[in-house]
């Protein structure tokens, strides 16, 4: 961490400073200029608040040079990790795509699309039971039935669950739920995130609308610092200027996250368009750039879906997606060749 | 609200899509265009999903001409409303100072904060028990004893209190509390303002980093919704791509939101500036621009405190701008003025 | 175009509008609501100006339905352009990789990189003789005597090339061009475009850091209806919250653009995203989304080159990139494919 | 500027970057922690490209402690530049009102509108000539005429003018405007800026939509740079992800700018939002927070404006927001307190 401090400091302030900095075990480099005193503050300063610092009426700035996050830095973690979802691996080469519905809504339609996009090459079931909807007057899902319907669908396709949690309060009805997500409206609702940390259940981290990559990476450490190391993260895209899509997909996010932790990292071209017909060309793209995994909402009659119908697709077409992605994977970038460079 | 079809919709499907909103109780007027047939929807168009028009093969756009949203809708209730918060009033030509520390830390501290900031003008009390932190490692609020130590606070000032709230299983210690606060990474936790709808206790409402103001008035129908209709919103400002300061203050979402709905509107320009030196000036602009209050971070010891000490000010600070405040306040515009236009 | 009227709307007034429309040849539907008024406007409504009318005191809103660019449109042109630039087809299956320095410095370099960049597969070299700069105290280019350079290692190499123009007036200089470029800070100066439109030359028009698909659109447009219709699009990422790239390449844009125009479309993943390591993986995306073409900054010396350097690849990272990119592009998605969704 | 080393940096690169910064005349501190080294710059570094440094194999960052504009930079020009627009003081304490149409049309337009504005307190005329326009089949403004006809109102009206130029060509129609603007899609035209710093003429600099408040204050350098130094700088909204308006105006922009540069800082709060109705609240918070001036468009018959009439003001509503924006301006921030802080 740097501190850049103001012209002719006050001498007593400054000295205040820099005890109570070596106080914490920290050790300070001064550096003089022309125009400032400059301090290099070296040792553990993931415990320095940045902003109290800067604060101080002495200082100009203040600039981190170390990440501010650990448990999730591939620094400290060179090799991927890689997480087990009932039996399903994730991460360090293993490659799955996630499939199901938006909304559960009965048991013939979770049975029916689990069984399709199990045959198209699918590996874990998805299936929304508590629903977060913009508006109160929207259908919001089912609920507890919901994840029982949800789990009746995953014993007769014989695959791992995912399903999203959105209060501590609905986690009683999780107990045999494979994954928990967490969704991006969620992804700061830190009580949320310190409670994940106690499951051992793995944990599918959504990166919010508007939050950046290091943010994203701050939440983990909420989940990861309360011992559940189960984290696999997920870019949906984020909020911008542009409306020709309900989000822009932040691709480079993918290598970025990649090259800055050891956790696995998937893509929901679904949610980061809104538009059916720009998943496969999403999906592909985000292949290519080396993510490992895909979450992709699928509909049994997407024109009835009681929710976000107009980002799902028909089985057909899914199986056509998971085809024309398991066909590019080969030529996709690797972990290794992003951590090279 | 408007479906745009396709070039010759298949006629089997136009039934099917004109029976269903027909069963809604929607009335339709047909429009033929060269390129396109027109539908217009007319009636209770809130029970109708767009997305899932929108999905519709024979369906080319969808675009909504009323506000999804009814219970915080002006036009349905013309007047302002003005919300108690245990004695006082806010909105309808009340204007409110709410002021105190980020943290709420010792008795002492609150205390002394509270005494200053009643005797420079503030009404209502503030100070944070739970507090919402990018990173697991910072600071995370005294909880419930910071509650206790607020509510002393108040007692010995007279003033009522307001406190954020970040999860449902945090509500029994707000009894005492006298306007509950949901913060900007809150606003679409829904569970959460559902509970907050059954309350019957004043809710403070901040915008959240990322929502339109649209989403921000879908939110307080989550609340109003559940039967409380005392909702006051908050602007606190957005995310942009300008890094000069915290967030940018959405300055215009103040004249907006107010002849949107008829709720109070106040300003924290203490947070979306994430600077001490920006908060007069951003005080006095929300004021002219006809807000109905404003909440401002106030601390003894800004050097010292236990987070977001950059964007609080002395208690001496405080008070040169309270005063500001209330001599431009007369010039300022109003509610009136506001929906004339 | 749908205009829809306030309540009661006078009629004088609505008159005056509807034979004002009439007088343009505009037909008019009225659909009558319970709360609205609403007018469906058929025919060339590219003619009538929105704001013109959402700005009469009797009208709510106005809502286009067609898009306003016309000779760009894949409606009124359903088969793929190909772009000639001097032999290399570009666009209609045609596949190009444009690479080169970003700034035009010396003979040796230009002849060096053209060499390399060729071998590997470049078919079109690039570089800057007229540098836009955000600071004036940068390098600003070699001008004229940089595009001499340019054309030199061009007859050497046997490839066409393409180049920046910042001002009409810099036009002299582009007699020999092959193609010329429009950066993104000019996507909106509209004098250069009309130029543009009046040379004959294929244009490649980069979109703007904040600038909407539908606004590149319209900028293709004031070149198209000046009677040049050899444009190519590129996207090369947009201005968002998010700092960990410089900017943040829309990849979506991709299939988006490739639906809306017949136009062929590159992506430039070196300015996207600012830095050499993340040049990969965001080629591989862009490919595999079905972009036909990319731009990519290649530097025999980058940790010399006078802009940019943190951006280029050395030509043999370089080859790595294009071998990759031949290897993934059979498996990625097509123009047809994506205009039969 | 801070150099952050990556871990055990090659010994013979580090030279050569040593001994490179040494020749700029910089010199170096050493600063050695656990995990990095770092060299802080000392000198005047605005001639160090950051980039260049930045993909250097040995760095793993680089941070600018220092701004990189000086001409501008209010650290080395501490009292507030006054600018002379024919007399007409706009700075210092100097508060001035330009109004008039968007674009010219007619002599009897823009005489009507002179007077009308002049009455109400306006002191500087404008009016668009050449008008930039998203779509080519829009009005473009009527060119020379069009300065001929506003220059014949402001003689009549007895007040200079301002008019944007969009181009370099256009130059010789400007020899009797009293100020050029350079609107915000030429923010980065960096010839035109060139050509603005030789004029001697005051320049209205309005910011991109998209570009941030350091590269506002850059382009400026272009300017002064050139030898001009009668520059006054517009923020007038930025692009977000708000909808509500047209752009969001970005109030905290006027303190951020009034204390980064003695320049004079307006707002144009017709633009930022596009709305007729929320001028005059923008018009107040901008007064109050401290700007030197706004810009307002004004209309004699803003419903038939060939441009922009929903943004545009009727001179008796202009009247009304001038009365209250004076009324205001004893309660505003001025200049000495935002630098006092």
């Amino acid at each position: 961490m740097i501190v850049v401090l103001k012209k002719d400091p006050d001498e007593g302030q400054l000295n205040n400073l820099t005890n109570w900095l070596q106080g914490l075990g920290i050790s300070i480099h001064r550096s003089e200029g022309e125009q400032s005193l400059i301090l290099g503050l070296v040792g553990d300063t993931s415990v320095v608040d940045m902003e109290l610092i800067r604060s101080l009426d002495i200082v100009e700035d203040v600039k981190r040079i170390q990440e501010p996050y650990k448990n999730a830095n591939r620094k400290f973690h060179p090799m991927d990790s890689v997480i087990d979802v009932s039996g399903i691996k994730i991460g360090g080469g293993h490659f799955q795509i996630i499939a199901g519905p938006c909304s559960v809504e009965t048991e013939a339609q979770m049975c029916g699309v689990a069984a399709d996009v199990k045959a198209a090459g699918a590996t874990i079931l998805r299936g929304g039971a508590f629903k977060p909807r913009t508006s109160p007057y929207s259908f919001q899902g089912l609920g507890g039935n919901g994840i029982k319907l949800l789990l009746e669908a995953a014993k007769q396709s014989g695959m791992p669950v995912v399903t999203e949690i959105m209060d501590i309060s609905q986690l009683k009805y999780f107990d045999d739920v494979d994954m928990i997500q967490v969704g991006a409206r969620n992804m700061q609702n830190f009580e949320l995130l310190k409670e994940m940390g106690h499951t051992g259940k793995p944990i599918l981290l959504k990166r919010g609308l508007a939050n950046t990559i290091e943010e994203l990476l701050m939440s983990v450490e909420y989940i990861m610092a309360g011992g559940n190391e189960n984290v696999v993260l997920c870019e949906r895209g984020i909020r911008t200027f542009e409306t020709a899509t309900r989000n822009t997909l932040d691709i480079s996010a993918v290598p970025v996250l990649k090259k800055k932790t050891h956790l696995p990292v998937i893509v929901d071209p679904s949610h980061a368009s809104g538009r059916y017909d720009l998943v496969k060309p999403l999906a592909l793209a985000a292949t290519a750039a080396g993510c490992d995994g895909l979450m992709i909402e699928v509909h049994n009659d997407p024109q009835h879906a009681l929710c976000d119908g107009a980002q799902s697709l028909t089985p057909k077409k899914f199986a056509d997606v998971a085809k024309a992605v398991f066909a590019l994977r080969p030529f996709a970038m690797t972990s290794e060749e992003l951590n090279a460079q």
